[in-house]
């Protein structure tokens, strides 16, 4: 802005050289374009761009024409190639109908000049005008030109940077995990470390060996079960890789010329065959990062249960930190891995891409949509898994033989285990990351056709792998005050350390999306809005990155009211087993019910505000805002399941009831957090899908998704029958299965010599192959049901009809995921609550074996399908067919709805 | 069309004789109108009016701007009224710039002339051109001038015909099964023609008299509490009459002056203040014959209860027939009611509103509000009250003190017979006449700003209560198939019988809806299409409702499939009882869920074909269609109750075992049927909540309801949280109920001696006050939530959030009705199944207080309040909410959105 001359540009047309203006300052510039910034005037038409020296003919055309004025003004900087640019563009400009001026100015080594502008082939050269003109320019401009301050060259650092002290932070954990030793060699130490707790008559050395053989059984099991379904898994991505790259390769016919880009047309974008491949190679690299990501928990919680179990022998605050320790690990490795792949896959997608950022990021979706697609099988085939072999364990273990939770002479119980690591971790930890990955793909793809992506800003580009990458740092700084600042002393103390993290990590993050949004952002640009384009300020940014992280702690807070037994909601599902079971399950259905309308209003609020504030892109960083602290989010999550595998190796170990106390405390924590994090995951998966849903219509080309047309109506209604047709498939799965389980239990029990009494062995290996053949049978129809709706809608009914579908299945799914899955936590908790007999009440109801607690047995039985399998496989389904729709966009706009077309 | 002559205008303008036309055709006009209606030579603009020659100017500049051409060409019948107003028309467009050329034609007594056309001044006269004309005229126009064939006076007669002779044939079913004699007379004539049977060894006498006195129970019950209700209610109505004037009135500001119409601008409509005064009128009218509908059922149906049970013992062919007269009592009534109120209603607000049909049928929508309020209080009153009553008689007599069902010995057991009444009887009485006035209404309001309403065509206007009108004769004659011309003889043939009372109700209707579209409707019209005009042919009406009819028949027998234990599904989930409530309760859930996929690809194809086919029009027609038929419907719903009651009192009474398995085997048939009838309800539910939505729409003059608008967004995602609330209330309310019932029961079976052994006497008031006392003060929070979100949401969102809200709540709210209801009957069923032990299968699971009955018990008791408070609850909600926003429109249109206007 130092210096603004006029140069005079050399056209061929021989009046331009004539002053005849009458009126001084007619003809004034209304809009200027500076460096690639687009001006009014009065207000900025704002398209801020690197483009510089070679910016292109064509797009100087659109950004003049975008800006609707008739008299514009380019600045730019100068070489050969942009002069020669200019000048046929001003020619070509002053012979056009209704344009009457055109000027431009270039700022370069050589010419220094300053330039008149040109009305109509007549030099207008009013000094008073031009100063007035450039006031102007000063005065409404200057505050726009100001680019985020965090340079490219930052921001390329800080993202990896962030990533990698991640997974070192996780490895670190891990290290700090694996000094607990578990084998039965008598130099690991912990017999002398043993100083706070003895064994009451229980031989330390033997309970370690039977630890480690529990250990090693669960962890054989789950390996080979992941490696089995990954077997499945590996000829699905297979079938559906090529399925992407014919449907994309088909929009315009396997060209492979390049096309004019869909939403910078001036524009040249490599062809939709590019994209195909990209898109597929994305699709690939996201699926195999979820199936790492999966992979890695499961094997960090398999090593750490045990570990966690004999900790607990030296007092419960060692065992909540190896326990939660080993969550982190978790968390840390999938949250910097996913920003990671993602962050190299768009460096390395770019090296052929280039400046094209549109089919950049379209290819980019792929990743989303692979994470996701994991996530559904992981989750519900673990889901289905662990469900069957918990309900299985329960009706005979529980209900018929009156042994207890997780005794080894139940031949179901290293199935449950198994199921606890292959279900609630993997299956969990792909979910996750298939939402981070979405929303991240979700707020990426709706920059790259905003402002941002058409003025190729890349730290504004950026803004959402920066949050992400903020996030890590602050959780990594949250986890400091669970396994340093605090110590767990009591077992009192674990619940409020879990829900201390939560509670840190948002108030941290504010802080941390505060500098972010304003370092990394231009205080004004404009952003994508269905067509028009919006004007956002930074601190707009941070409004609806916020709003998303503290939406996700009110939804967790509800949460934890409705399900866990310190309060009265579940206290009266307690109270009504007093009645039976089928009070119970009436008191609980109310609650599930009940607890969906805090957490819609927080959604509803959230969503509001973001969409006003910055249309979808401001939803999408909502999610992303909600998700920012996956890392310690997950932390929690993981730590619930190691718990519980921890309580029941010391069950199966032999290990005194002390032990057993301190393992269900830490338990018990679990489930309430383990709950919290639920509603964390469908609040953001509400959210993700929105964007989504956003970003699929925006390339889809549709205008509005009017609910009084009858092909989005139907559309709508047929969307929301969707999450019950799935959890009808979900829950009859293992319910089926589980009958299965039951049904070999009970023979195992009637035919093995001496099983109950505990002299026989039970044959563990069969019941593991039950839940294993189920599970991976099982899953198929509802992947089905998930992955082939948007292909089915989209190429027959059209993109109005699918986004119907997307919008349908959205407001509904998320009802029925929040009440499935606070109903089952609920059901869960009343029955700890009765077992646990704390309080005069649920003294009157309990003790284990009453009335009362076998009614509150059928309803934990009733919620475990509920609440682990098909309550949170909703949130995928809900995603994955928005991200699934986004992928197909082109393939849907270029040849979708062939059923209305041949009707 | 006999002979049109064309007749020249006095006009002042002197150049208007000349003609100087050079080219004989130049300046042929583009339009006609003719007799009001209004055509383009090519192709109809097509306004028809019966204005003849009252019309005013304003109404006719409307037509002729609305035609777009600007050589306009008016015909009309001549009067001297008329002839002033065209001729100031014709000065006026002939002044106007870009009109140049105006003519018209006054066929009358006195001016027969055949006059020219003027081209801007100048006459324009060519013979030729005119025969040209007229020949076009003709050609293209004729077909469209004939009205429907049934004339306004037929139609007169037609409706109010019909409905008196359904009262009659109601009156004459009461009669018949007046026959039977309950008292001890033993002049009655029972013994002596008990010839079939003998009871063994029970002294009929005795017998008899005690049936007399449990029906009076029952009977006294029943109107105390429906009294004491509408007690309740009648405070509502004048608190909410109240509502509605002031709202209404406070449109324009409490203002008597007439206003331009809102779709027929042209013309004066009555002053809003009139309209919120008749609509006020029209909500009392609805309410009370919506009290008087339930009344009159519940009070026939425990007239008629004793009276089967009775007859039981002649055989079941007898006890049928006595149960479905007694049925059919209440569906014709009911049918004949709703269909004469609501059509005398019309007559008398004419009397007033006189050619302002906007402002008419916008108050009679009030009708459908008033009804379906008093429905709502219904269901959810009388289904908390039976389900309370149900629930605790079975969980303490069944369960724990394991003594049959409606043993006289449980304190529970009148309050549980009383229940059957108020809940299944009232309560769904007035369901389904809320249903039939609203779709009424609907169909009226959307027709009266369609060109039915605007050209004041009286049988086109009143099909929708034609084929209500057709619907009561033809099911007359349906009747007859079950009471005349077929007799039952043995228990298997009740089933069948029931169902072939559906399919031959649904081919004579159909046979019924052909006749009267041709006959009743022109062969070509226009409809309102959101802010557009949509060319609509008779037989596309006739499609509409008649796909409604079909798709309500397959929505039953889909029910049908999923919740007779005839079929695999329901023996599927009583096989999962083998495992336990818990499976049993999990495969239920299942089921339900799944049960709601065919329905709603029903309800969708019905939507796309009839919206398609006449826009909003046809979804109103449509909902008409599948409940015109609703005499037949309401008979066998009705007949179930009946039945169930006729089995208590056996029981009561000490009848023989014979006679229960005959009321048992009534019973069945009816089980299956009454879940036939929620599939209905909740499909046209949601058919007419669409129709009345599309009408609010409208009515708010909103254009598109955008899901990419987060304004509709919002409202969406709450609205479909809404039928969550909703069960959670009224679920929670029978939960809170059945456990003050049981341990009321509890407590009378532990203090009252001699009770469990049949000596001592239960006090079955106390259990009657309890379910009373629940039931009213429980019904007010999710009465109020339904009453008051429309209201508020209105009043401070505004009209598209609300817009949002109704689309939520009607996707998610069918989802939720549909598969509560049918995992309620699957789960009755399935217990049902295992009881009667017909198969192999069955009898491997009981019987009865096996281990697998028991789980089957609770699954019963769970599925009550789904499938008879919360499931057939939300058919009102969501039904209510739209026809509440539909009639509040004009103020939401006027003063809605504070929240937004303010912020």
């Amino acid at each position: 802005m130092t210096s603004i001359r006029f140069l005079q540009p050399n056209l061929d047309d021989s009046n331009s050289k004539k002053t005849t203006s009458s009126n001084p300052c007619s003809g004034i510039p209304s809009a200027f374009v500076l460096h690639g910034y687009m001006f009014t005037v009065f207000g900025v038409v704002a398209i801020k761009s690197s483009w510089g020296a070679g910016t292109s003919r064509r797009n100087w055309e659109r950004i003049i024409e975008k800006s609707k004025v008739l008299n514009p003004l380019v600045i730019t900087s100068y070489d050969a190639y942009t002069t020669r640019n200019i000048k046929g563009l001003a020619k070509s400009y002053l012979a056009k109908e209704g344009t009457t001026g055109f000027g431009y100015y270039t700022q370069g080594k050589k010419k220094k000049k300053f330039q008149n502008f040109f009305i109509k082939g007549k030099k207008w050269s009013h000094k008073k005008c031009l100063a007035t003109l450039l006031k102007k320019l000063q005065r409404t401009v200057v505050s726009h030109l100001e680019m985020g301050m965090l340079s490219e060259g930052l921001v390329q650092i800080l993202i990896p940077a962030a990533a990698l002290v991640g997974i070192a932070f996780a490895l670190l954990q891990w290290y700090l995990v694996s000094n607990v030793k578990v084998s039965g060699d008598s130099s690991n130490g912990f017999s002398e470390k043993l100083i706070e707790e003895e064994e009451d008559g229980i031989d330390s050395l033997e309970v370690a060996i039977k630890c480690a053989e529990i250990q090693n059984a669960i962890s054989v099991g789950a390996t080979s079960f992941l490696f089995t379904q990954y077997k499945y898994l590996s000829v699905f991505m297979g079938v559906f890789s090529a399925i992407i790259f014919v449907f994309l390769g088909s929009v315009k016919g396997f060209s492979t010329k390049s096309e004019p880009c869909t939403y910078n047309e001036g524009s040249l974008c490599k062809p939709a065959l590019a994209n195909a491949g990209f898109s597929t190679l994305a699709f690939l690299l996201g699926a195999l990062t979820s199936v790492l990501s999966g992979f890695l928990g499961m094997k960090i919680a398999t090593y750490a249960n045990a570990r966690t179990t004999l900790e607990a022998r030296k007092g419960v605050g060692k065992a909540f930190i190896t326990a939660f320790r080993s969550g982190a690990v978790m968390g840390f490795l999938l949250a910097s891995n996913g920003l990671l792949v993602l962050y190299v896959s768009i460096i390395l997608f770019k090296l052929y891409y280039g400046d094209d950022w549109e089919g950049l990021y379209e290819s980019i979706t792929g990743y989303g949509l692979g994470g996701s697609s994991m996530a559904l099988f992981g989750r519900v085939g673990g889901g289905i898994y662990t469900k069957a072999a918990d309900v299985g364990a329960d009706l005979v273990g529980k209900v018929e033989r009156n042994i207890p939770e997780d005794d080894p002479r139940n031949p179901a119980v290293i199935a449950d285990n198994v199921g606890d690591n292959v279900g609630d971790i993997a299956g969990m930890g792909s979910d996750i990351f298939g939402s981070y990955a979405e929303a991240s793909c979700a707020a990426l793809f709706v920059a790259s056709i905003s402002s941002f992506g058409i003025s190729h800003d890349y730290a504004a580009m950026s803004y959402p792998l920066i949050i992400s990458s903020v996030g890590i740092v602050v959780c990594l700084i949250t986890s400091l005050f669970a396994t340093d600042l605090f110590e767990i002393k009591d077992v009192s103390e674990i619940e409020p350390s879990l829900k201390r993290q939560l509670v840190v990590s948002t108030i941290l993050m504010t802080a941390g999306i505060a500098m972010v949004s304003f370092f990394a952002l231009p205080s004004e640009f404009t952003l994508f809005n269905s067509g028009a384009e919006k004007a956002v300020k930074n601190w707009h940014l941070f409004f609806c990155v916020a709003i998303g992280l503290w939406a996700g702690l009110a939804i967790g807070y509800t949460t934890e009211y409705y399900t866990s037994n310190a309060y009265s909601p579940v206290q009266d599902v307690a109270d009504s087993c007093r009645t039976g079971a089928a009070t119970n399950v009436i008191f609980g259905l109310a609650l599930g019910y009940k607890s969906v309308i805090i957490p819609i209003f927080a959604i509803a609020i959230a969503i509001y505000v973001s969409f006003s504030l910055a249309a979808m892109y401001g939803i999408a960083v909502a999610a992303l805002g909600m998700l920012s602290t996956i890392a310690t989010g997950l932390a929690i999550d993981a730590y619930g399941p190691i718990s519980d595998n921890a309580g029941g190796i010391a069950e199966m170990a032999g290990m005194s009831h002390k032990i057993r106390e301190r393992t269900d405390a830490l338990d018990a924590a679990g489930n309430t957090t383990a709950a919290i994090g639920k509603g964390f995951a469908i609040g953001s998966a509400a959210l993700v899908s929105l964007a989504l849903f956003g970003a699929f219509v925006s390339r889809a080309g549709i205008n509005s998704v009017d609910v009084l047309t009858p092909k989005v109506f139907i559309g709508l209604i047929v969307g929301a029958m969707l999450p019950y047709w799935f959890s009808a498939m979900t829950m009859k799965s293992v319910g089926s299965a589980a009958l299965k389980m039951v049904e070999e239990v009970r023979q195992q029990f009637n035919t093995i010599p001496g099983l109950i009494e505990g002299t026989g062995k039970p044959d563990y290996a069969k019941c593991v192959k039950i839940s294993t053949d189920a599970s991976l049978r099982e899953m198929i129809p509802p992947g089905a049901l998930v992955m082939l709706t948007p292909l089915v809608t989209g190429t027959l009914f059209g993109v109005e009809t699918l986004a119907g579908v997307l919008a349908g299945a959205l407001v509904s799914g998320v009802q029925v995921a929040i009440s499935a899955s606070n109903t089952g936590g609920a059901w869960d908790n009343a029955k700890k609550y009765i077992e646990a007999g704390v309080s005069e009440h649920a003294k009157l109801l309990g003790p284990k074996g009453s009335d009362a607690h076998k009614a509150a047995v059928i309803g934990d039985t009733i919620g475990d399908p509920l609440k682990d399998t098909s309550g949170p496989s909703l949130n995928i389904l809900i995603k994955l067919m928005a991200v699934e729709s986004l992928v197909f966009a082109p393939f849907f706009a270029a040849h979708g709805g062939l059923l209305f077309k041949f009707l």
